[in-house]
């Protein structure tokens, strides 16, 4: 049940071709189709898979990788010519494309709506990885219509490429990511809109925090768009009620009351911040603690202190380098389990490493 | 002129601490007091200077390290105590420090506000680092009566710190950090406080975009409160314009003309996010690119691959790694200079490594 022998891509950008690379590591069969031949050719170059040709047999599954706009079209001309047994597409909205997928007359008992969360800043089947879906969420979201054969095959295809399959409907769907991606998105740039009317001073009082809050305003505004525009009612149902706490918080700041308002806004904040699962999804967390240590600007020397932490046997988990600009010197941030921490800093104090521990 | 051989550090919190480590770094005697004697204690064996005496003559400068609230009242008992020649605080709000200053019968013209933007999640002493504010900007905001000595005993403080002074007027200062850090903190709650009426499985979809635009809401209520009490307007005025900009938002999501109006934001927020200097501050970025590298979740695994880096001469800018829960590898991101990232992969791919450049 669900086996995958044989699999089509239609569509090689970044995600496509992600899924075909994982799907070939497997040592799934991959035919590929893209409008675009350069697309085509570069997947192929990459061993993605070869080219989907008339004489194929139907594949055991085939997964639409295009833009939300095109997915139904795309999907109803896949069936018509009989490229597979089951279906599935990677659109980041669900409710709209199931939708207009059931309108254009697409088959959805074969049909099973999904979306895996990796992705990239960069586009493009050259930023395509096999390992893009390594412990992300791929969210799976049959219609009623959609029979178990196709869920089992798409669960199937989710677990080849190393994704943790999430069943649920597809309201539901579009609904947290909403929350927790798309209005996300737009209160980031409204938070940067803002920098357009400070001068040049000001900016330089910029920190990490702002550099965060900040960067997916960074993302392109046509991809957005689309996104935004297939999900407008529940992302305008988050962002109105983000906009209302703030205003109602301003208001409070520019009143006798600040307190209650605002105080209970932080306090929810960071309720709501802490039910973020972390990096390794939603296994229990274990204690992270930082370790700084002040290093010099220069070739070599991370591979020195990587070295350090090696030969005490300590597993370094994640490292993030604070630059010093205009002097010679930076701040490693080492991260380590807690009870890790002690034997790490007495093992770089040791070997003369400036540790601040 | 400005030269500091002796300095008080009134409250050895992180900030006094660091700034007092800084300049016992740089031969700078340091004398210490707060009301906490644990506190004093720490800072003490830290290094950070001695125990402030009733027979000390005046120092060349006092800093006083307290939350804004206090600020005014230390500050007053320390000019009848003649503990110094020159005064600074590090309040992250000036007009209402130096406002109040002022009425307590503070001297205005031995007094500089001032406030360095170093800072870290960790509180106390012992977080407390001599680099806490290598390369950040300081902002120096002296009064219309503060004289030019006091001054520049103030700018030579931030430069002993390392820090880069920038000289702006109160309510410029006060405007900037508002728009730059407290009305982001705001608008950042304000998006995690949405997160608690999500159900677990939402919560399950969030990525890295999530994590980035809501850390700052996981800071503490409590010193947020302090200083979004003492720079309300500023802080309103932003609120405001962001919380107007998410309704129109909002509303037009929900209308037939999504288009301009969220399109607008879009636009205006990539522009925004552009303009916020790097990690390396006003001087020109090189141009840094992104080499992903799969490597084993194991110790050693971190050194060897620095130790390929430095063995081809590249100096690594920066590092993020990306777990993969429930698998034995994960991502590292190599940030190097952009002319260096096609040596660095072959360097790496010919040493064995899974780059996915």
């Amino acid at each position: 049940m669900g086996q995958i022998h044989r699999a089509v891509v239609l569509g090689t950008g970044l995600i496509g071709t992600s899924v075909a690379l994982a799907l070939a590591e497997r040592g799934v069969v991959v035919t590929l189709e893209d409008p675009d031949p350069a697309a085509v050719a570069m997947a192929v170059d990459l061993g993605a898979g070869t080219r989907l040709t008339q004489d194929d047999a139907p594949a055991d599954v085939a997964l639409v990788a295009a833009p939300p706009a095109v997915v139904p079209a795309v999907l109803h001309r896949a069936q018509e010519r009989g490229l597979a047994h089951a279906y599935t597409d990677v659109a980041s909205v669900k409710t709209w494309v199931t939708r207009e997928a059931d309108r254009l007359g697409c088959d959805l008992s074969t049909f099973v709506p999904s979306h895996p969360m990796g992705g990239r800043e960069k586009a493009g089947p050259g930023a395509a990885r096999a390992d893009l879906f390594l412990g992300r969420s791929w969210a799976i979201c049959p219609t009623e219509k959609t029979d178990t054969h196709a869920i089992a095959v798409v669960t199937r295809l989710a677990e080849l490429c190393g994704a943790v399959p999430l069943t649920l409907a597809a309201q539901a769907h579009d609904r947290a990511v909403a929350l927790v991606s798309h209005a996300p998105h737009v209160a980031s740039s409204a938070v940067a809109a803002r920098l357009l009317g400070g001068d040049p001073t000001a900016l330089r009082l910029a920190g990490q925090g702002l550099r965060d809050v900040t960067r997916v305003a960074g993302g392109d505004p046509d991809m957005w768009m689309e996104i935004l525009r297939y999900n407008a009612e529940p992302v305008a149902d988050v962002l109105a009620a983000v906009a209302e706490d703030l205003r109602a918080s301003a208001t409070a700041l520019r009143s006798d009351a600040t307190e209650p308002t605002v105080r209970d806004l932080l306090d929810r904040g960071r309720s709501g911040q802490e039910r973020i699962p972390g990096k390794h999804g939603a296994e229990r967390q274990p204690e992270f603690a930082m370790l700084p240590v002040v290093i010099p600007d220069q070739p070599g020397t991370l591979a020195r202190l990587f070295d350090s932490a090696g030969a005490a046997g300590v597993n370094i988990e994640d490292v993030r380098i604070d630059h010093s600009p205009g002097l010679p010197v930076g701040v490693a941030q080492l991260s380590v389990r807690v009870e890790e921490l002690r034997e790490l800093a007495q093992a770089l104090a040791a070997d003369g490493w400036a540790v601040h521990g």
